[in-house]
């Protein structure tokens, strides 16, 4: 009943690939990767230069692909990375050739004649995969390197990617398996009666693993938000100024700002990389009362944004009455996740004669805040002034996130939901513990729970698992 | 009063350069291109890896990139080419990283920091010029390479990038040196009198060099027209079916057709490779008279296209009243080169109970042309009937136009005003020969041709000229 490891019901067959790896169009040079057991024939039988055949690995030459009539198509420097030390653990030749279109599809297309097969997409990191030299979630990582526009996203992406979280699995699987060795043991001794010292040890230790998964598992939120942007959604009455404050945090025009209230009725939002963080600024609909049906749809996406976000900006109008603005937003408060960090936003406050005069205490009891709102920051989303602020607390924010999360972070549903059943089966095991349940169906559960965490690095595979993880690559990696 | 060799007025900086070279965008892998005498210590001093110092060169290091506070950037494969064997000629490195945009410009933005210049379109060519590895001919055979998007654009860059066209060019000049030697010979012996003797040789070797560069010169519409698409023509009076004709030969509706004569007023074209040829189909406005005066702009800039064509394929409606048509053809034809290959097309053959009974003699009779018609095709622009026929007439219309070239065509602007300039410095030569004018004078004339045949490859150089060829070139190259 043991989960096998490292088989799937797939077989791979291994014909030699070949794509452009580099991004498409036209640029000086363009990279062509031909791997698996024929490369360098296939690539030799075209190429006119020091033969492949006694050269080392990683080794640049520089000679000529010629096609069919011994027309040369291009001068290339083509890099041998011979098995199992290239990225697929096949041997694989990537050629340098000059970046225009038709060079790169003329190519391509001679190898493909000459015995490879185009690859699809993210095949070269499935061979990988295969030949044991990335396991799932580091290929994912790649995927996720990619794709990463920050810092912060890249930084997990690359943590993925590099090994570190799938050694953390490594490491919670190691102690499922020195628990799951505690309950054999203790099934062995079940006559003399030692059950219930050892249960006490068994149950530490399966507190110590459940709290690790429910770890990683609870940072999915922060980390998918690094990765994607962090959101935060621009709310308040019509007219409070929401759109010249997008405006203002994403550095460009995006959303039409005019004086009539209720100008907004579209969800507008663009993302924008602060200090290494991608934030996802999200201008709503005035969540006014409305009897106009189009506008009444856009402030319910606006609620649902709300009930979404990471963090809410709430303008007030400060030229405006605030007490009916603050009471209007108390009200919006009430279905919103008090983990939601939270900001009350003075706008127009170069137009007041004086300070609003509420202070953030004053404010907070004015609402009756359920969540905390850290800070009331006076700004002029017209003029620009006090934006600097706004800007160092959403970084704050920002790093107030990631530090809740722990050094490592993930960012993709698939590792969240092993995770939870990971967890939802151990809670079982403790269960079961607690309750004095025999040790063969405690370790019933244990099992699925290796089995769940298995899944994530790849352990555990299915074809179905496999090609939904790699379709997502792009065509050359 | 020797046109000096390889010197220019420009002082060459010699920092060190970075730039990606791949295609702009997001891809498997990108590369990242570093070269000056800086090159291996700034890219050291943020690797970690094998150190480059005592690496060979041409060879490739898996290794990481770290930022200033030891945070990895990214894994990346770096490939060393060390000086003189390296495309610009300095040591270089090209960093194979992860394709996504921002790790290609954090890599770039972090040599920068380290020392390195962000390099300019074209720069590291340029450093290959510099540096004696390429001549101007040639990197401007690199920039077509480049850009080429059919078989024979590809291969005529080809020939200019691999110094083909420079060695034909260097062998005239070694004839024009040789000419200008028995020049000198003369002025040493003019006391004795062997100027006749010696003047009939050195005419016939001006007309040799003359002929050669007349010829060069000569390929420039073809080799044009090879590179940026052999413009096709498509003629004829409103409603014969042109559109038709130009959606049916590019394969896809680009052009709006419609019962109404006159539907096409603008000029509409565009290019495809058929069988490796580029050709650009052009869609005139019906060539009727009319009183509309926006449709009178665009027959007065379809007569312009016609002019500047290469081939023109006149739609006749066989439908219609053919000699009426014919008529009109001859009155168009009156303007038009004698060189522009010409054809005659019946339209709307299936529409016609028998055929149009038109032999291509008859109709060249009737047209008393000047232009060769070599062929009338029937066709069906509706059912595409013909249309087969048709392009193997375009094909081979094509081919004998390279052939008319011979094998070295030239498809730089720059390159026929340096060649033209060069002929009719050579033809004042020979007209002084003819005249029995002093050796002296006609010195002076054979110096300039070299001057004007040595701006082709760069042996004469001024800032104005490298900055102009350079520039074209994209980022990385």
């Amino acid at each position: 009943m043991e989960p096998q490891m490292n088989t799937s019901p797939i077989s791979f067959s291994k014909d030699t690939i070949v794509a452009v790896s580099t991004p498409p169009g036209t640029g000086g040079i363009a990279v062509v990767r031909i791997s698996g057991p024929e490369a360098l024939d296939i690539t030799g039988s075209v190429w006119r230069g020091r033969p492949f055949k006694g050269c080392d690995s990683h080794t640049a030459h520089l000679g000529k692909i010629v096609d069919e009539e011994g027309n040369t198509l291009d001068e290339v420097v083509a890099t041998l990375f011979l098995a199992p030390n290239s990225y697929t653990g096949d041997d694989t030749i990537e050629l340098a050739c000059h970046g225009s279109r038709w060079i790169q599809r003329e190519i391509v297309n001679l190898l493909i004649r000459s015995g490879a097969r185009s690859a699809g997409p993210g095949e070269f990191s499935q061979r990988a995969f295969i030949n044991g030299r990335i396991d799932l979630a580091q290929a994912e990582g790649i995927v996720d390197l990619i794709a990463s526009s920050s810092r912060a996203a890249h930084r997990l992406a690359l943590m993925q990617a590099n090994g570190q979280f799938s050694r953390r699995l490594e490491e919670l699987r190691n102690q499922l398996v020195e628990f799951a060795s505690l309950l054999e043991l203790e099934l062995d001794f079940s006559e003399e009666d030692v059950e219930f010292a050892d249960r006490h040890r068994l149950s530490e230790l399966a507190d110590r693993i459940i709290a690790e998964v429910d770890r990683l598992a609870s940072s999915y939120s922060a980390g998918k938000a690094f990765k994607e942007g962090i959101p935060v959604v621009i709310a308040g009455q019509p007219n409070a100024g929401k759109s010249t404050l997008l405006n203002l945090l994403l550095e460009e025009d995006k959303a039409i700002v005019s004086d009539i209230p209720g100008t907004t009725r579209d969800i507008i939002e663009d993302t924008r990389e602060i200090d290494g963080i991608l934030f996802r600024f999200v201008d709503t609909a005035g969540l006014r009362r409305t009897s106009d049906t189009v506008e009444q749809m856009g402030i319910d996406r606006a609620n649902d944004r709300l009930r979404r976000s990471a963090i809410i900006l709430w303008i007030v109008d400060a030229t405006a009455d605030i007490h009916s603005q603050l009471e209007y937003i108390k009200e919006k408060q009430e279905s919103i996740d008090s983990e939601i960090i939270q900001h009350l936003i003075f706008n127009k406050i170069d137009a007041c004669q004086s300070d609003t005069g509420i202070s953030p205490r004053q404010a907070e009891n004015m609402l009756s805040l359920k969540a905390k709102i850290p800070s009331k920051i006076n700004i002029s989303a017209k003029s620009g002034a006090g934006i600097e602020e706004l800007i160092s607390q959403l970084i704050s924010d920002a790093k107030s996130m990631q530090t809740d999360g722990g050094d490592i972070m993930i960012t993709n549903g698939r590792h969240y939901e092993a995770l939870i059943k990971g967890s939802t089966a151990l809670r079982r095991a403790r269960q079961l513990l607690a309750d004095n349940i025999s040790a063969d169906f405690i370790a019933q559960d244990v099992r699925e729970a290796l089995h769940h965490l298995g899944e994530i690095t790849g352990t555990i595979t299915t074809s179905t698992l496999l090609h939904s993880i790699f379709s997502r690559f792009c065509i050359g990696k």
